[in-house]
C-alpha cells in the first residue's frame, strides 16, 4: 500500500496540527504515523506525518503544490514529502575497508533496505573483488591533490547519470570538495570514528587510546563543509579497559562503526530524519 | 503557568486527533506537548497530550465531564486528566535497605520530583533513621503470616488519611495482598532485581550467578497479582564478569535497582505511563 | 612468533601461579599474557597464560606430557595447550537467515579471524548462493522427524572428512542431537535470539513483545543437551520502546544477534574460553 | 582477615610474577589476588596483588624495605603496599549541588566503602544542612580571586589536621590551584559532566546541545594542571534525543555524575588504579 511521507518545520503557532491533520482526514487519508516535536529554545515546530494514499484525493504529482498553496504559505514552513514507492538510489563510497561495506551490502542483499544501490565508487582497486561478489558496478577514481577536483567532476557526473539520490562513505578516506557537498546538501552521509565531537580528524583509535578514554565511540553524521562537524545522525559507545591496544580499539571500533552507519542510513532512507541549524530531529 | 495532561486511548479511527487538538485549540489551550501511538496489532490509539491553561475557556472542574461529553464516548475512549499544579502524594514502603530509599529522598529533598512523599511504612524499624534525618513520619508494620491481612488494613488506613495516591516499593520484601493491590491498581511501583522476566521471584542474584550470565539487569514494574508480572515500567543493565561474585552482583545491582526504579516512578509521576493490558506505552 | 596458550584450572592452592610461571621462565618462554581467576565459592583456581615458543626448550609435542608429569598431577589439574600458528577448522551450520551468516564470513574473508571455514552446512538450500559468493562448498541436509539420527550421522561423517574442530549454529532452526552434542563438548556455539534465561524457546521476540520488555537480548553459548540452557559466552542488550512491534524486534535483534555471535566466536578461536561447571571464565 | 595490596609498575623483564609471587609464597603469604598487564609499545609491567597476612613472617612495617631492598632495586620498580585494615581518610569538596554528595554519603553511612569521611569542605554554605542530616563537620571557604591562595592555604591546614589522604570533587565548582595539586598528586578525584575529551571547560550540557550529540557522558578524573586532561578512571553515558532541553540533559547527566563519580571513588578506595603517564590501570 503506498504512503505519503511528510517532513516539515516552522515557526511554532497553534493549530498547526489540527490544519495538516485535517488536510490529510479531509481528503481521505489514513494516517499512520505522526510524530512532532516543538524547539522551544528556537520556537520551532517539526512533523512527520506518513498516510495511505489508497482513496487520498489528492494526486500525488499534485501533493506538494496543493500543500503549498494552502498550508506552507500560510506557517512559512518548510517541507518535503516523500513516496513509499520509490526506492531511493544509493552510491557507496569506499576506500581500503571492508567493514562497513559488506554490512551494508549484506543488508541490501537481503531486502532489508528499500533502497537501490547502483553502483561503488573507490579512490582505489582494494574493494572491487566485494562489488563484483554483490554485482555493483565498481568505479575506481584515484585521487591526488592535483586531480582531485577533476576527478570528483567526473564522479559527479556518474552518479548523475545512475540518477544517485544520497551518497554513504562507508570509511572513505578523502575529504569531499565544497563543490560536491553543494550538490548533495545534507546528503552525504559519513561514518566518523570516534565520538564527536572528541578526536575530529585523522586517528581517532590512536588519540583516544593516548588520552586514555574508558570508552570509545562512532559517529554517522551528514557531511559539511567543516570537518567532522556536521548535523550527528546516530552515535554508540563499547567500553574498552587499559588491556585494549590501538589494534583492539580499531576491531572493536569496526562494529561500532558498522552499526551505526547503518542505522544512520536506514534512518535516513525511512525518511525518519530532519535536519534544522546543524542538528538533527530523528523521527522514532 | 498551570497545564492540562491528558492521556487516553481507544479503538484507532481517522479523526481522532483533528478532533482533540481541535477542541483544545478553539478554546485557547496551547498545546505545548502531543505524542501519539498507534497499536496496529490491537488496533488501539494512545495519545498523550499537555496544554497550558491560562487562557483555556473551560474550568478545570469542568474539562472531564466536558470531553467526556463531547469526544470519549464517540471514539469509545478510556482517558485520564491531571493537572500539573497539584503534587501527587507518594507514600515508600521499605524493608532493611536503604539505597533506593536514600535516593529518592535525595531527589525529594532537592526538589527534582512534582510529588510530595507524607510517609514512609515499613515491616522493620531499620530505616526509621533515614526517615528522620529527611523529617518524614516512619510508620512500622511488621508482618508475620497471621496478621498480614490485619497490618495491611491498617496501613490502607493510613494511606487514605494521607491522600496518598500511589505507592513505591522501594525493595520492600513483602508481597502485596490482592485486596491491596485492588485498591491501587497501576498505582504500586517496584523495583524488582533481576531482568525480568528471568529470574522471578527471590534471590535473583545468587540465581543470576549460578546461570552465569554476563549482564544483569532491574525491572521497575506495576504490581498486579502475579508475582513481579506487572507492566513493566523501566530496565536497565549492566556487564558482570565471571570475576564476580554474588556480593559484587548485590553490590552493581544497587547502583541499577536505585537509578532504574527512580527513573521509573518519574515518568510516573510526569504523567508519560499508560497502561494497556499488561503493557506501558512511556510517552517521551 | 609462535606462541603456547594454556587454559587451566583445578583446585587452589598456593604456589601454583610460581610453579607455572617457574616452569614456563626455567624452560626460557617469555610469558606475553596471563591471567588468573579464583573462584572462592568454589574453591577452584582458574588460569590463561601465553607464551612465546621461539627459545623455549620443551618441543612443542613433548609440551603436554612433561606438563602433565611435572604439574598437572600435583596439583590435579585440568589443562589444554593451544599453539598460535594452529588455524581451528569452523564449520558453520545455518537454516535460512542470511545476517549472522554474512557478517561471519565477510570477517572470514577479511582476516580478521585466525579460522578456516571449509564447509557450510544447512537443512535448507536457501543460503547456497552466499556460500557461493564466498567461495565455500555449502552441504544440504533436509531434517525431518523421521531422518534426524541418519542425516546428523552424515553430518558428522562430512565434519570429521574435513577436521572440523567447532561448529557455529548461525541461526540454525533444528535442535542438536544428544549424540552430536558429545561429539563435540562445548564445541558446538549457539545464538540464542533472546536475553536468556529469559525466553529459552521458540519465537523470543514475539514473547518479548507480549511481556512488554523495555530492553531485548541476544545470548551466545554452548550447546548442551538442555535447550538454551548452556554456558553463556557473551550477551548483549538494546533499548526498545512501546513503538516497536515484532518485526521492529527482530530487525533490531539481527544487530544484536550477528554481532553477540561474533564475539563469542572470536572469543572461542582466541581461546579465552574455559568452562566450568556450566559456566564459562572469560579471560578479556 | 588483614590484607596486604600491592601497586607496581616497572619495565617489563621475564621473571617478575615468579620473583614476586616466589616472594610471598615463601613467606607464607597467601595470594587472594593477582592480575598483571604488560603495556608492549612502552614495554611497562603492570602488576596488582593481594595477600592474606596472617602467618606472613614479614612485619607489616618492614615489608616496604624488605620489598624494596629483594625486588624494587632489581626491576627498577615503582610500587606502593597498602593494608586492608586501614581505613583511608577522604574529603569532600562540594559547592551547591547535592546528588553527587548525597550518593557518596548514602553509600558511606550504608557502610558500602571501606573509608572515612572526616569533613567536607565548600566555597558556599548551600549543602550545611545535607553535612549536617549525615552528622559531618561543614566548613565554608569563600573563594575570590583575591583570597584564593590565601584560602586554599587554610584549606590544606584543615585537610592536614584531619589527616586527610584524599579529596573528591563532588561538583565543586572552583580550579584547584597547582600548588594544592601538587600536595595531592594523583589524589583529587573530580567529576566532569562530560565525556571528555569532549566539552571540556565550562557548561558542557550546553554545549552538547548545541552540538546536537545523541549520547552524552560524564568522567571521573585525577586532577592534574590541565584543565579536565587528567588521568581518567571511569566513564558512562546515557542516550540522549532531540527532544531533552538542556534541562533534561543536566538532569539526565546528574545520574550518570553520581554514579560514575562514585564508581570512580570505590576503585581508588579499593586500591585499584596505578596511574602511568597520565592514563590508568584499572584492575577488576
Amino acid at each position: 500500500m503506498s504512503r505519503a511521507i511528510m517532513l516539515l518545520h516552522c515557526p511554532d503557532k497553534q493549530g498547526i496540527i489540527t490544519d495538516i491533520t485535517n488536510f490529510i482526514t479531509v481528503n481521505k487519508g489514513n494516517i499512520v504515523y505522526l510524530d512532532q516535536h516543538v524547539d522551544y529554545s528556537e520556537q520551532i515546530f517539526f512533523m512527520r506525518v506518513e498516510w495511505e494514499l489508497d482513496e487520498f484525493l489528492i494526486p500525488k504529482n499534485k501533493l506538494e503544490e496543493y500543500f503549498c498553496t494552502l498550508y506552507a504559505q500560510k506557517y512559512d514552513m518548510r517541507f518535503k514529502i516523500y513516496f513509499s514507492d520509490y526506492k531511493p538510489k544509493m552510491a557507496i563510497f569506499v576506500s581500503k575497508m571492508s567493514h562497513c561495506l559488506y554490512d551494508m551490502l549484506a543488508r541490501y542483499t537481503a531486502g532489508e533496505w528499500n533502497v537501490e544501490i547502483p553502483l561503488i565508487i573507490s579512490n582505489h582497486p582494494d574493494m572491487q573483488h566485494v562489488a563484483e561478489m554483490f554485482g555493483i558496478p565498481y568505479y575506481v577514481f584515484p585521487i591526488t591533490k592535483e586531480n582531485k577536483a577533476e576527478q570528483e567532476a567526473k564522479e559527479m557526473a556518474l552518479l548523475q547519470e545512475y540518477g544517485v539520490d544520497f551518497i554513504v562513505l562507508a570509511r572513505y578516506m578523502q575529504v569531499i570538495s565544497p563543490e560536491m557537498i553543494e550538490h548533495y546538501p545534507n546528503k552525504i552521509i559519513n561514518i566518523h570514528h570516534s565520538f564527536l565531537p572528541a578526536f575530529v580528524g585523522a586517528r581517532p583509535y590512536q588519540a583516544a587510546y593516548d588520552r586514555g578514554v574508558k570508552i570509545i565511540g562512532a559517529t554517522c553524521h551528514y557531511v559539511t563543509n567543516e570537518l567532522d562537524a556536521g548535523p550527528i545522525i546516530e552515535q554508540d559507545v563499547c567500553r574498552i579497559t587499559h588491556k585494549d591496544t590501538v589494534t583492539d580499539l580499531v576491531d572493536k571500533g569496526k562494529d561500532l562503526e558498522k552499526i551505526v552507519l547503518s542505522r544512520g542510513v536506514l534512518n535516513h532512507i525511512d525518511r525518519k530524519v530532519l535536519v534544522y541549524k546543524n542538528k538533527t530531529v530523528i523521527f522514532g
